[in-house]
């Protein structure tokens, strides 16, 4: 987590840490050869960012029950599930500036590795009383699924339109988030209508924060972002600076920016990147993420005023502050 | 299903056909891509095996209900969900006689398709009242997963032993069966007793049809099977004949397949064929199934005499004589 983000999450560091060790404990086995891979997926522990949402919604509505910290857990696994199966997917080389899984092991351990982290999500999310939990992550996992499906299917599809593209990062990457702020509120006994306000918020800036990804897959320095970018290019994914620049660019810059893409150009992503960059396609993109972040701010006004609740709106700004 | 079992279950066929409706409404999506794509799973539909002992067990203790046909749909899933995500690490070209999922549309595909499949069985599952077929699934696809990379890790180890081999296949194929048996029992209202015989009788049964499995990998002829075979040495994973014949051949016979086993020759599969079909090793390892058979059989002695059970008795036979 970046040291910004740290501080502000002082509000629930303990649960933050008890996350950590329930992490560790559902993933140990018996068996020496899963736990030598599994200390493996701990290069992909991140930001914490879902667990983070997940408990400051429960904090900014009620009190913190083990069932949160439980619930962080799963939602940790889930993501971390997701990451490894990406990797599978997107043969990216780097990840958080570490050799990916597949890289050292190859793409079966990868697919393992992702089913064994999303098997024990479950297993864990089960452990509790009630079946809402369960179900509520299973369905959000069906919907990331599809957000995937539906990204394969549209691979070099070039007239991918934004009403597309956004309901595919809504399912890959924001519906998990919005489950986050969901659970986090419903398991400190919020009202209904407080939950929906929270999963909006998750929803919104879950979806600011991959066109924010987005963006920076294009603009962005891999030194400071710490991933190989450019990945989207390579494998075909249209994304927002993209999509507005083949509808709104002067023709013959379309016409260039279909030919590269089309095209097996060595510095493909380069080129790209020079096209798109000095447009008025960032822009836009950023235009939106902005108008999302602050939908996100208006949803936390049923909550009264609270360290989580500012937190969770600081983090909100963060996403679209994030460095280039 | 073949068509000796079919008339075997035709005290289940209701429920069998409740199985297959379920199954094509849990996995339904507003998405035609991903419809699309489902469409394409069907070809990996076969025995039904696992539903098949999910109702038997079931029947055999007391009345089939809904919940029945909920869990029988959830095992097929989970069971398709390894087979699609065994193609990725397979590389298998057939299946079933069809083309595979990562032949046509990419390891990518393969990987997604599965996770949606054992993302929808835990959809399936939750929708049950309670949380122990969740968590006993879970528990029981954490142990598949482990099974897994338990096999990867002994890849090209000639030293495998017999204990880590059953191990291996233990987690990788008998639990499920074990899970449908035992859940099958308690849906129906049996005795802890009870459950825990049927659940044995699975574990032999399951470790039983994996034993013979790889003996059909080895002596087993492609046109009847109906799948590659030669695979689990291609792929450098030990199967019973070749763990006792390492052990047990004269010495020369010992060294020929060592080296045949690490090197890279065309006719590799043919020529280790030839070495161990004439030995006694094929003939050890089916008395290793036929004793898990004999057990398996034992373990039903706790059940009334009835149609089902008899099923059950005749499909552990069915599963040291299938056609070589």
């Amino acid at each position: 987590m970046s040291s910004a983000l740290l501080s502000l999450t002082e509000c629930i560091a303990p649960q933050l840490a008890a996350v950590e060790r329930v992490f560790h404990d559902e993933l140990k086995s018996d068996l020496s050869s899963v736990d030598t891979l599994v200390k493996h997926v701990s290069r992909f522990r991140g930001k914490m960012l879902r667990p983070t949402l997940l408990l400051l919604a429960g904090k900014a509505c009620g009190e913190l029950t083990d069932a949160h910290v439980t619930l962080a857990t799963v939602v940790e696994m889930v993501h971390m599930a997701t990451l490894v199966h990406d990797d599978v997917l997107d043969e990216a080389e780097l990840r958080r500036k570490g050799a990916t899984i597949n890289h050292l092991r190859g793409n079966e351990a990868a697919v393992l590795l992702g089913d064994y982290l999303i098997s024990h999500s479950y297993h864990l999310c089960s452990s509790l009383d009630s079946q809402l939990a369960s179900r509520t992550i299973a369905r959000t996992t069906n919907q990331v699924c599809e957000g995937e499906l539906l990204q394969i299917d549209n691979r070099n599809n070039l007239n991918l339109d934004e009403e597309t593209y956004i309901k595919i990062i809504a399912r890959k990457t924001a519906v998990l988030c919005a489950t986050c702020c969901f659970l986090g509120a419903h398991q400190s006994g919020a009202s209904e209508e407080v939950c929906r306000k929270l999963e909006s918020y998750g929803m919104c800036l879950g979806t600011a924060f991959q066109i924010q990804d987005d963006i920076l897959d294009i603009v962005g320095d891999t030194s400071i972002v710490g991933k190989t970018l450019g990945i989207d290019i390579d494998k075909g994914k249209l994304t927002l600076p993209a999509i507005h620049f083949l509808r709104h660019a002067p023709q013959e810059h379309r016409a260039l920016l279909r030919a590269l893409l089309s095209g097996r150009d060595a510095d493909k992503a380069e080129k790209i990147r020079n096209l798109i960059v000095p447009s008025d396609s960032i822009a836009y993109a950023q235009q939106r993420a902005k108008e999302l972040i602050e939908q996100a701010q208006e949803e936390l006004q049923c909550l009264p005023d609270s360290e989580p609740r500012r937190v969770l709106e600081t983090m909100a700004h963060f996403v679209i502050a994030r460095p280039m």
